[in-house]
């Protein structure tokens, strides 16, 4: 009841320097007045004056009282809309989809909408932390971050077969900070890294911005294909390669075992360490193999995070490595962040050790299962086929007749609303000008496939221009 | 005799490049410089180049000199355990101190006690965020981050006279990362920065990540000193200049008007950029004079945090700077760390805009006034002065007796649960042996200055020996 009325004093002060009836650096009404004014108590006024100066609108001065304290910068009505006419690069989906304003449809983005997240799971968590110690409310988090979260980590990779211990894991604040600290340490300009072809857009736009030679090396439905990525490591002598294990992004293929022992061998005769990107393991139905479980962690570092099924919001990734590499990796996200976000690490911690993320894990691999069958046969209505049916996941990688170009369906969906994700976005080669990635769980509505229905029409006019 | 002249300097070079003071590629000091710096004859630095170039550590090009022949050294040399024996790095302090116990005395650390911490202010910011809507528990930010907490921030800082928009301000993980983020943007490896001599020691550590040249401009009482400032832009061309605006670390010094017009004069004639890290503003009693006010935001960045005086564990910073500059820095923030941390940022918005802050920074100011006036005179039982009496802030930089050795004594300490900060952890010259820094809110205990005493004492004697 109080809160209403401090908020109705807010609003009023608002009003008046908006109004410019309180001009920049004219004295507010004192305490006592404006309480007899708007017949409301002294303390309520205090506490709305204590407010207005928190949020830098007011200012008090020692004994003679509350200021307005300067212009309001304008705010801005152009808060970086969604740039239309932005050239589609690695970062061109993560941006649109990012910056999406509320109706926007994002059948090109790579997470689940946020009515598929397990909310109620995350408030509880963070009601849980609410009431933790203080030091772990304000302190820094230890250098390799919250000891009973590596501890859940060690355990929950054990089970896809991965042997680290707890001093083997270091925090992040995300996979793709996982990954960015391992090129810091591995990499220097003009290393060779390889990438799979197609891979995830990022592993482009972060390699770009560690000026890198990205080779990419043909994706196969059972993992990359093993006589180009033999040639690959000949010809360029490269110092990593950067996959994703169990469910692979963009294509939805899983890497099978042969392929990972083939591959495993091609490594050991190299100078290469492998990146496996896990970040898509809790929506696997069947554990596929893992390159740093056959390998036993000596080439092969292995990193995941929770973004994809508990928040994107809630930051924390991870790196399970040999302890000597992990004491490095430490020193140098002190360096470059100093601490990990131990709150973040608390939140998740809580929401991982309570019974229902594994229900809801359940409930999330039916729901996808069936929005992958009904996406597949909307699809297939406008002659799309997929390039292989994933065992599941989100994603289902797509190909058009092969004059299309994805970028431009891309270009004319956005202007109507729906993000797409065009497959060169995805590809070093630019060999996927005519595939598309659809999120499963985010192409629900039926308006993104009249949208899409149409801009093909209108690829198919131009091409017989 | 002349075998171990050269084992010295072949040692001295082998330091150097593992400090990453010489990088990879860089042209070693001319044999006669190197003879006149180490007060050695020439023959015997020809003899100490030849035989590391014998073993591939450095490479003659014939007519231009001796190279460094890579790789890059690992950051620092890291132990497993308590790192008792780990030499004094830039990284030492940090890890010290984020590792501590419980029980284990931190004066040498730079953050607030927990204790001191508005927890209450925490607890409930977070309370607030359990309830809010699903997307914001879950959902990636947004490019720049959350919009009404750089709404906040852009009007924070127009209270110290520099005007940026919202959308001229991004929200980054911590103000560490908005310094990593700056020098992605700006430096390629071998370029020259400048940092004041002292500064604090992570600008070492993050530079040398990024394998910089560092150059110390020595620090005065008033801000940096213009005539080595003024040469130091004439002989290294550098690119950006790294300072703390407001109260400087370690020194406690406050940067003055006049101090800061001619530094500013001296950057417009020259291709430098200047970040100015606000991260103590919150501290001060009077508002000194920021660059990125006098220079409008053109030739200067403005950073901040609130990990001093809110929370290390909830992680927050930004950066303020021209919009174009903002969208890059969006960009090279999204390829290498995908979106920031919204929960974080929501907590922070709710914590900063509840009144209780600003009481809380007032009572803050009182009692690290008094923790002041404390340490001063506990130090000055030791006989230890400070270099200069700061007006406001958590540090004093301490001057010892010329033929001390603060880190011999700072492991002294460690050995009796003791963490101090030794001056040339944050000197690039090496010139602050005798210096140790003290952080007063960590200085509460009677114990630190027993240990103190007597790790002093036990110089004193090894001098006599």
């Amino acid at each position: 009841m109080k809160s209403t009325k401090i908020e109705f004093v807010i609003q009023h002060i608002h009003e008046q320097i908006k109004a410019r009836s309180l001009l920049p650096g004219s004295r507010l009404p004192s305490v006592r007045a404006l309480a007899g004014l708007l017949h409301l108590s002294v303390s309520t006024i205090v506490e709305a004056y204590e407010r207005l100066a928190s949020q830098g609108i007011i200012e008090a001065k020692t004994g003679s009282g509350f200021f307005v304290a300067g212009p309001l910068a304008p705010l801005s009505i152009s808060e970086i809309h969604p740039k239309i006419d932005r050239s589609i690069d690695p970062l061109w989906i993560s941006r649109q989809a990012l910056e999406a304003k509320q109706g926007v449809l994002k059948p090109g983005c790579g997470w689940l909408p946020d009515d598929w997240m397990p909310h109620e799971n995350i408030r509880k968590a963070i009601r849980k932390v609410s009431k933790a110690p203080a030091s772990i409310l304000t302190d820094y988090s230890t250098p390799l971050g919250l000891a009973p979260l590596r501890e859940l980590l060690s355990r929950r990779i054990l089970s896809k077969g991965i042997e680290a211990r707890p001093n083997q894991i270091l925090l992040t604040d995300s996979g793709t900070q996982a990954i960015d600290l391992i090129c810091r340490y591995f990499l220097k300009p003009n290393d060779v890294v390889l990438v799979d072809d197609p891979c995830y857009f990022n592993f482009h736009a972060l390699l770009k911005v560690h000026q890198i030679q990205i080779i990419g090396v043909p994706y196969t439905p059972t993992g990359p294909d093993l006589e180009a990525f033999s040639q690959a490591i000949k010809k360029h002598n490269p110092r990593l390669y950067i996959t994703n294990s169990g469910i692979h992004n963009p294509t939805g293929a899983v890497l099978t075992a042969p392929t990972a022992y083939q591959v495993l061998k091609l490594v050991e005769q190299s100078n290469l360490i492998v990146v496996e990107d896990d970040i898509f393991a809790d929506l696997e139905l069947h554990s596929a193999p893992r390159l740093a479980a056959l390998d036993g962690l000596s080439r092969v570092i292995h990193i995941g995070s929770f973004s994809k099924t508990l928040s994107g919001s809630v930051r924390t990734g991870y790196i399970a490595t040999q302890s000597e590499w992990i004491e490095d990796l430490a020193d140098i996200k002190i360096a470059t962040c100093f601490g990990g976000n131990n709150l973040s690490s608390e939140i998740l911690y809580a929401a991982l050790t309570d019974g229902n993320y594994r229900k809801y894990l359940e409930e999330l691999k039916v729901r996808l299962a069936k929005a992958m069958d009904t996406t597949v046969k909307q699809l297939e209505k406008l002659g799309i086929k997929t390039w292989v049916k994933p065992s599941a996941g989100i994603f289902l990688w797509c190909e058009l007749p092969e004059y299309f170009d994805s970028a431009r369906i891309a270009q004319n969906c956005l202007e109507h609303g729906v993000i797409l994700a065009p497959g060169n976005a995805f590809s070093q080669s630019q060999n996927f000008k005519n595939f598309i990635r659809f999120n499963v769980a985010q192409s629900i509505e039926p308006k993104i496939f009249e949208v899409l229905s149409h801009a093909i029409q209108h690829e198919i006019e131009q091409q017989r221009l």
